[in-house]
């Protein structure tokens, strides 16, 4: 589970509801963050040339969500990664009540030729616990 | 088709590519759009109480676009609206290329009491053609 | 001084740094933040139909924040409040430089009337210490 | 004048204001639209390793603007270019009413160095007549 993120004024739109599209940047926050915790800066792997663009993104709005709420994001990776990493997300809030459901797939891209590529192998080590 | 809608600075990331949760907001720029192009104002509809949150939506990156880049959007009504309006998206950049498509489904809410509703008649009137 | 905020990958632009307009929201999660940690909430407040919109903002951009930066946000009310609120913030990196300075005004509303009104009594009670 | 910017559902929080921090995203993107007026290119200026930071930035808030309001932005270069360009906004709804001003310091950033450097020639020649 991701540490709290909370909805930030900004985030609301005019229904009073956290505006749907910020879902899929707290994804990110979380995936980011649930790399991190594996000893896998993103930062890092980006500078030595490896992007993962998003290339597909699902997101299922079950309850609004409002300002000041505190969300955590269940991060889990869906299968072994090969040209990619599927992850699927929940969302809860301060109330255990899961607000959103999602899932993005991002491509492993060699920065330097623009090209698909294959998950690095000791990337590839570190997640075997998880699928 | 829409207007194109031009990709500001403030919409890149790092990559610099478009980041990719502003898809989610140029649907629903294209989508109102299209709506208004009918004689429907969004903004009306929601000052009579009806509103029309996002319910599922998704969205396939196809390839990145870029700071200036003028995107157009298709917007397709998918199937006779009930008690949800289910729109599909293409969006193409300024050299006709197909950058990304996608799917929202919203829900119609009577903002009074926070329940769903059906599409109301006069709307669906107007819809008709379309689906 | 705020709780660290950190840099989310959606705040970035193509230089690198993070979008210079993101200060902004920064500034207003530490000062809701600084009234929260004094036991005002904004949200009741704003309920209770007091709102507090920005009237005028300036900032200073020192040095470049980046994606995964930690930054931390000193809050200080500048002036007794009448009519509005004045902040300042300091905005620190977590090399402890300074990146950022700024100031916003805040006009206190009567949301009912769309008028502006005085700061009420009692937070005039709480921010006493701070001015 | 800019051309019209619509204010998007996505800029607006729940006062149903847009976000102030958006008014920094519009006058982005009316001193960029401004300078192509002039047949500059931020793009290619920014490949061809000159960068314009922000440096300052303030905005003063007059009357607030709503979802689907069409704003148009004044942009006035204030002083001969040097390290730096100086730039006031004023910005209108569609009701020709004056809903905010701004100004924003940009500096001149020779990006393969980082290091400040001075309006370009060619830059300061077509910007002659406007200061």
């Amino acid at each position: 589970m991701s540490n709290p993120i909370r909805v930030r004024y900004s985030d609301t739109d005019q229904m009073g509801y956290m505006h749907h599209s910020n879902y899929l940047r707290f994804f990110e926050v979380a995936r980011l963050e649930w790399l991190s915790s594996l000893g896998i800066s993103y930062k890092k792997m980006e500078q030595s040339g490896i992007w993962l663009p998003v290339a597909h993104a699902s997101v299922q709005f079950k309850v609004p969500s409002y300002f000041d709420d505190e969300l955590r994001v269940k991060v889990t990776l869906e299968t072994p990664p090969k040209a990619s990493l599927l992850f699927s997300y929940h969302v809860f809030n301060q109330d255990e009540t899961l607000v959103s459901t999602g899932k993005t797939k991002l491509a492993f891209l060699n920065a330097a030729t623009g090209r698909p590529m294959r998950c690095p192998d000791d990337l590839y080590q570190v997640l075997q616990p998880y699928f």
